[in-house]
């Protein structure tokens, strides 16, 4: 039998997925989960673009142009405008989900044994890309004791070597849902321009920023052009998940040439989801007003939940619809695995990411879990409920309370 | 600014959309062009299966599994099995498009510097998904003179190195057309087991085979389980090809291990083509009746234009919808762009795509063209009709008749 690629073994199984066997256990056992282990939002997709799709009236359905249509794109340029953001048609390719314009950035950017700085915790999914591509991932520590701000300019300062190509930042963060300050993020622009690296920027939760502050693109900086890459999707933003549309923008025509032989390679992004995608760009602004009013209560009862229990710890997200917990635990994968096989309370139980998968160093992130906030208050209020009484009897059954 | 990457460099751009700006012009100043040139199907979709997607009542697009809807897969083993392939879900993985199942194949079985062999001439985008995954192609000749029938064994043995690890066909071919009969695959079985190398096979076109003759999948093959990786997509059996749904389906559980962490690195194929793609399972079976008629009739047609004009070398496709012509022309890509610049017959002029791009090896395929039949009898009879006069023109012009 041949043997499969390093490559392939190498690749990190999903840290959010490997606990889905005791889930799905447990709801065999007739106990209630709540999912706050994945950025599957409850949020109903607006009911104007499905109904785009549902009334398409094509008779082939046929490749789109590899970039994407450009009847879409057309109109992306405005609601990049909106945001701050001045494009043209020409400097976006659509791409098959957010997955995709995080691959054609690496891949037009980076060759194997190139260096990408990433503050960790981060994306998950980021190693996979990294593994494929054959890249190395420089993890620089941002923490929980400083609600994970940028790392100094220092820590950035130390990790550039002369095979690092490129920063990557998601702002708003996932996991952590910090969302980075223009002062952070003209840190991150000195240190591009004085090493000439690459800056890529995973902007999927744009709309999602709370208490007032507004989020800043890495394109609306000055004198970025050549160095900055905005990677998009429309999955969170319009509950949209399974659409599987995304965007590559920059003003860089070298890279734009480069990805759109990518592009070309693999024929066209998905045309139902462009159909969507272009119907959600004329959804009225107040489609946004109420999906962030519902994200924004949520978050703020999660957080008042969290930071009520004893020995937890949890900065308050700025944004996206993520939040990082320190819990009074020894080990968090330990501890998610007994949620779902040992423990219950009336009926149910809770299940959440344990935040080491979303560390590169080993050991980080061991006392922590990311919850994503996609359920409804009552289902956060429930949820939190069985935290609650679950880490009480954890630390009785283990006597690990910190 | 930083340097774009290398395999952003090396990628090589599309040969069939490279002559697009000249259609375009040719267009512009009113000249028909007759699209012979790309697989772009002009058969309806099944309106069934697009209702499938109109009547969906989904309230959240939601992620689906990254193997694909359970519901799915299960329907394909029937389709599998209708076909004479044993396999279950479990074997499956939906991918984003057939491009997406030749990278996982790629990336699950190969590592940067390993060897693919590859009976040239082929499906130019392998080039970028080898590129992408840093693996060499390593082309072994088929020719015209016979009519592009599998190299001989002792053209695969002096190919083999120790880098050797996989050896990949598409069958029926694209751009050949050829159909692989059951003695050629039991040839490429023995040297896949001799030197325990992987089998990719591209069924694309698995229900347009000609003469009576019927399609043999790898995953039939005795003896291959461990081998064997079957590469699908529903774009040219449904005329789909905007859906972007394929799949990867092989029996060797470490290589299904390893393609299904790339299928979770990028979440999930998308929803709405899965629905369609599920839709088409229980079409009723004389559809592909229908179909296999039209693309029969067109292939006798073309066959027969080609074959008559002087000078022309034309072998008739086994399957597929694509033929290649050897022309009494210098250059294929010249003859092929001045079809577009400098001539019209009628009003119109034909589009093809230059053959080189389809070879591997520097030189061959100068004189010849891919002929994909996706256009209707009269306008194939209005394509052979300006390729017959330019072909005169081009030769008083050039003098380069054969």
């Amino acid at each position: 039998m041949p043997n499969v690629s390093q490559r392939g073994i190498q690749m990190p199984p999903s840290p959010i997925r490997k606990l889905v066997p005791f889930a799905e256990a447990a709801k065999k056992r007739g106990t209630t989960v709540y999912h706050l282990n994945i950025g599957q939002p409850d949020i109903e997709t607006p009911a104007a673009i499905l109904d785009a799709v549902r009334h398409t009236d094509m008779k082939v359905l046929e490749y789109s142009h590899s970039a994407g249509f450009e009847s879409y794109r057309k109109k992306l340029t405005g609601y990049y405008q909106r945001n701050g953001v001045t494009v043209n048609e020409q400097q976006i390719i659509v791409t098959t989900g957010g997955s995709e314009a995080i691959l054609f950035a690496i891949m037009s950017c980076m060759d194997p044994g190139d260096e990408l700085i990433i503050p960790e915790p981060f994306y998950a999914n980021y190693n996979g890309f990294a593994i494929s591509a054959g890249i190395r991932i420089i993890p620089i520590p941002s923490g929980i004791e400083t609600g994970f701000a940028l790392p100094s300019i220092e820590a950035f300062e130390k990790a550039v070597t002369p095979r690092t190509k490129a920063i990557m930042i998601c702002n708003p963060n996932n996991p952590t849902g910090y969302l980075y300050s223009k002062e952070e993020l003209d840190v991150l622009k000195e240190i591009c321009l004085k090493h000439d690296l690459y800056l890529f920027s995973d902007e999927a939760y744009r709309e999602f920023c709370y208490d007032g502050r507004k989020h800043i693109s890495v394109l609306s900086l000055e004198g970025l052009d050549n160095h900055a890459i905005l990677l998009d999707t429309i999955s969170k933003r319009y509950s949209a998940c399974g659409g599987r549309i995304g965007a590559f923008v920059t003003r860089n025509q070298q890279v734009l040439d480069a990805a759109m032989k990518l592009a070309q390679a693999r024929l066209s992004p998905p045309s139902f989801a462009q159909i969507l995608g272009e119907a959600a760009v004329d959804l009225p602004s107040d489609y946004f007003d109420k999906v962030h009013a519902e994200y924004n209560a949520r978050r703020d009862l999660l957080v008042k939940r969290l930071q009520a229990m004893e020995g937890v710890v949890c900065p308050t997200p700025g944004g996206a619809f993520y939040a990082i917990a320190k819990l009074p635990i020894d080990d968090s994968e330990k501890f998610c695995q007994w949620l779902l096989e040992s423990f219950s309370h009336q009926g149910a139980t809770v299940m959440m990411a344990p935040a080491a998968g979303f560390y590169a160093t080993k050991g980080r992130g061991k006392d922590e879990v990311r919850l994503a906030y996609v359920l409804n208050e009552e289902a956060i209020n429930k949820a939190m409920d069985c935290l609650e009484v679950a880490l009480k009897e954890y630390a009785k059954q283990n006597g690990t309370s910190k």
